[in-house]
């Protein structure tokens, strides 16, 4: 008799026109924190996965892709980042990738959702490896918008990893100009910024606001993009900074930077960080055409 | 009220563990051939696609980047291609990519699915944009391995691109180390042969099978990958040659060629071509440890 | 190799919460009216089905169930129906056993969308059974409740075989206290209505809604109900007449004006009659409790 | 915002050509007993569940159907129920019937799958209702032929509450002749056998073979009826016996035994217990040719 799955997460990638079923071999989680759903589910297609209100933020599959193409290129951009500033980034993940430079002195992480952070720490360990313990890493559970209006220390590097600006969520606010001249005042005078900037196929409009909002707040803003297989997509992601060009970053600076590190990458190297900033002449096209800036009276959507 | 979609093609990924809900706009031809189910169908997530069998093997979103990146490393590769052939292709999108070389004088096309090919040029006419209607094109409805075991005359190139060698379909007996040595038989002194070679997340093995059975004819065979985002999966290629190896082709020769084409590519282009042929590490890993090279009476199958 | 099968209608009985996936066999026509949405599809499931805007209406494998459900314990409780309008009933079948009394001598068929007639003539042959062309049957391509409003002349019996009561249909005005007031005019002294009154299990509430209707216009109004398998309900229906009491037609009777027709039902009887009208108790303590009635500006509208 | 649902049972009716898709509310149990894979599942279209093996087995949407007509009928057949026997039914929810009758005296619960009772007796209390505290019920985990077949004491009513005869199934040899032989041994003079007997719609087969391995061993053997919605399916049980005959029970009888009961049925009365009987007709005809005995050596298998 052939093996039958009757238990499936059905992830709408656009409600009601697409789906993507993961069949389900055992739910780690299921329940509501106060900000969203949350799903630990393991896959018969991804592994281990962590789904927000219906949506894959990561897989056991290739979480590896897109942390380290959020992480590295910012990181080794800054010739030599102390302090890290993570804006959400609850499973860990992002925590783990910076904690891999033996320069870095302080990590602070502030994400919204305790009890997500939480719940990542229990079911889902492969993600943070042990990042929770490391003594540079500082939590602070508070909304990343207030964090960042409120403080003054500086950081190298800010690297912003939210959930979509779904209408009606928190995370609206932390894709527009405003928020990122907040990010500006915090950053060091050599100091780089990442953020994740959504789909290239389904809100590819919404890619291109962020950049814009980006370029218009820092001298420097490049877009680029990674192959997310379990998100169906190629991932876009923006790195921006007052000075410092990832374009230019040395290849050989890079491989020094990575071959000190105690344990190998899985996708990025320098080979990888050159090519992620060529985006795909079907897709430059397409978002050129796009002039608008998202502001906080006028943000962007990923809503398609 | 809210759009409603309730016509679906349910595209098994691996039956019955994962599937892809596409949401149908229109049907434009749905029926069988002689040797498969034929579905051409308009989607809300991908635009016009085909289904062979069930399984999605072009859509309008993403088909140029896998033609591209089927075709152009091989065909710069060689020095100065003047005879094709390609294996397959029914859509016309492979010999259309081929035709845009000016050096090339001919190409023959073996298809085995005459009715096939008539559908995809009266349905799916963006695909072969004219390519059936040049001079330079040959068509021959037999099975490839048929033809090339039969004929002598030489090919500059030879693209293979078939179907997945699913249990049961003709397509099996064309990713064998047999099969190959007859290729080499067909190709000119500077001959490049390039094959599509199935999923990296669904058939990784397969794949490595693939280019087990190149390397074991060819002293070049140099496996790649390109991001088929509508196919759910990082997609696999293997190039392989006599005497050219694809990875000292200099980029201002591909640029070169690129320029002379009438019209620009969407995706390939010199810095792209370098990138493809850079396996991901956590891809690159798994492969290593499969030594298996398909044969006739032991072939590899692309069934999970 | 299994059988496969890849193509859906994706039926949502309630969006997002239950659906009904019909494997397809073989698409006759998919398209759209000026009214609605049409695809009569061969399915798996339950043979050729007919699907308006996404919702099954009638299938092959118990359209007759719901058919002689509707139209018979209407026909044998007026004593002698001589002539009959029937409101809807695009595929012909309600007209089919409306034919079957030879004391019929004129049925008018007034439904207000003619392509979907010519549809149902052409691909769902297997409904009408030469109903279309029978010398007593009257088509008139009006809308219902106009044709009832305009008209003076009498009917025996009157079938109202609609569409749902959906929002932003036309169907939602003949569901009314008004509608069947001008219904009562329309009806001889014998008269008898009959309509479909939706869902028990999702609709429990409208269904109750258009007894409530009808008995607020006629001192008799009789809920019944029917298991309507496709439909995934057990189904409503109301009867209603100034004089005649469906409780009270004898089983002699209904066997003797059974008998006499040239075919035999696949469902109706006279001991179905009556166990029709006994709603189980767990349907009629929860209809017990409504009260209202649907009038034009207050409506009773079929979603949940 | 439209609610979204994206956790899913996936009920494949008929795989691969029909599947019911529910909505997931909330997971009460998933996993394996020695016997079964058990999914205790809140959904949003039939509330509580009970999946095993993939398969729907009672929803709290419309369970009171099932097992009011599986228990009274046979139950009011014999004259003064004092001894019953309940093969199966681990919800509970047969003996809670059985327990109504104020003449029961001892009823006797043998479900093979110990893990499975307890299942149900915490997370499916809705089902038992108190049945497992009631002194009379006696409950026993073996398998239920070997019950039959080792013991002596006889029954006035056996109640057979089994999963389908899937292949490969401990259920198939109970759907036999040789079992139904070993059955009557164990019935006292009056005494009264029914059994669940499939699907109507998928198995029509099957259920005709069932009715006819009884009729091979008793006099009396009535199919009968009963729809469940929540089973997409008319559903088929049969029953039979030496000596009573369920068609001249007496509406007065019936009346007065329920009338008895502290509590109100939900579906079944003396009018229903007449129509139950009453097949109709479309199913009826493709019965009647159906004349194979499933024995030990060549059972009945419920796969279409």
């Amino acid at each position: 008799m052939t093996q039958q799955v009757w238990r499936f997460v059905v992830e709408w990638m656009v409600q009601p026109f697409e789906a993507h079923m993961h069949g389900v071999k055992r739910v780690l989680y299921s329940g509501e924190t106060k900000f969203q759903k949350v799903d630990i589910v393991e896959t018969f297609s991804f592994g281990k996965c962590l789904f927000l209100d219906g949506k894959l933020q990561s897989s056991e599959y290739d979480e590896r892709v897109y942390h380290e193409a959020l992480v590295h290129p910012a990181m080794v951009t800054h010739p030599e980042p102390r302090r890290v500033l993570i804006i959400g980034g609850g499973e860990g993940a992002t925590a783990r990738e910076v904690l891999r430079y033996s320069t870095v002195e302080q990590v602070v992480m502030v994400d919204i959702d305790r009890e997500l952070v939480e719940l990542c720490k229990r079911y889902m360990p492969e993600w943070n490896r042990g990042a929770f313990e490391d003594p540079r890493l500082k939590l602070v559970f508070e909304d990343g918008r207030k964090y960042v209006e409120d403080g003054y220390e500086k950081f190298d590097v800010i690297i912003i990893d939210l959930t979509d600006p779904i209408p009606g969520t928190p995370s609206v606010l932390l894709y527009t100009k405003e928020f990122y001249e907040l990010v500006r005042r915090r950053l060091s005078g050599d100091g780089v910024v990442v953020t994740q900037a959504t789909s290239l196929r389904y809100t590819l409009d919404t890619f291109a606001m962020i950049r814009n909002a980006l370029a218009s707040v820092f001298p420097i803003a490049r877009p680029y993009v990674a192959p997310i297989t379990s998100f169906i997509s190629l991932w876009g992601f923006v790195l921006a900074s007052v000075s410092r060009d990832p374009l230019f970053v040395r290849a050989e600076e890079i491989k020094a930077r990575l071959t000190s590190m105690n344990e190998a990458l899985a996708f990025y190297d320098e080979e990888v960080h050159r090519y992620l900033f060529h985006l795909p002449r079907f897709i430059r096209g397409r978002i050129e055409l796009m002039k608008d800036i998202p502001t906080d009276s006028n943000p962007a959507f990923s809503q398609p």
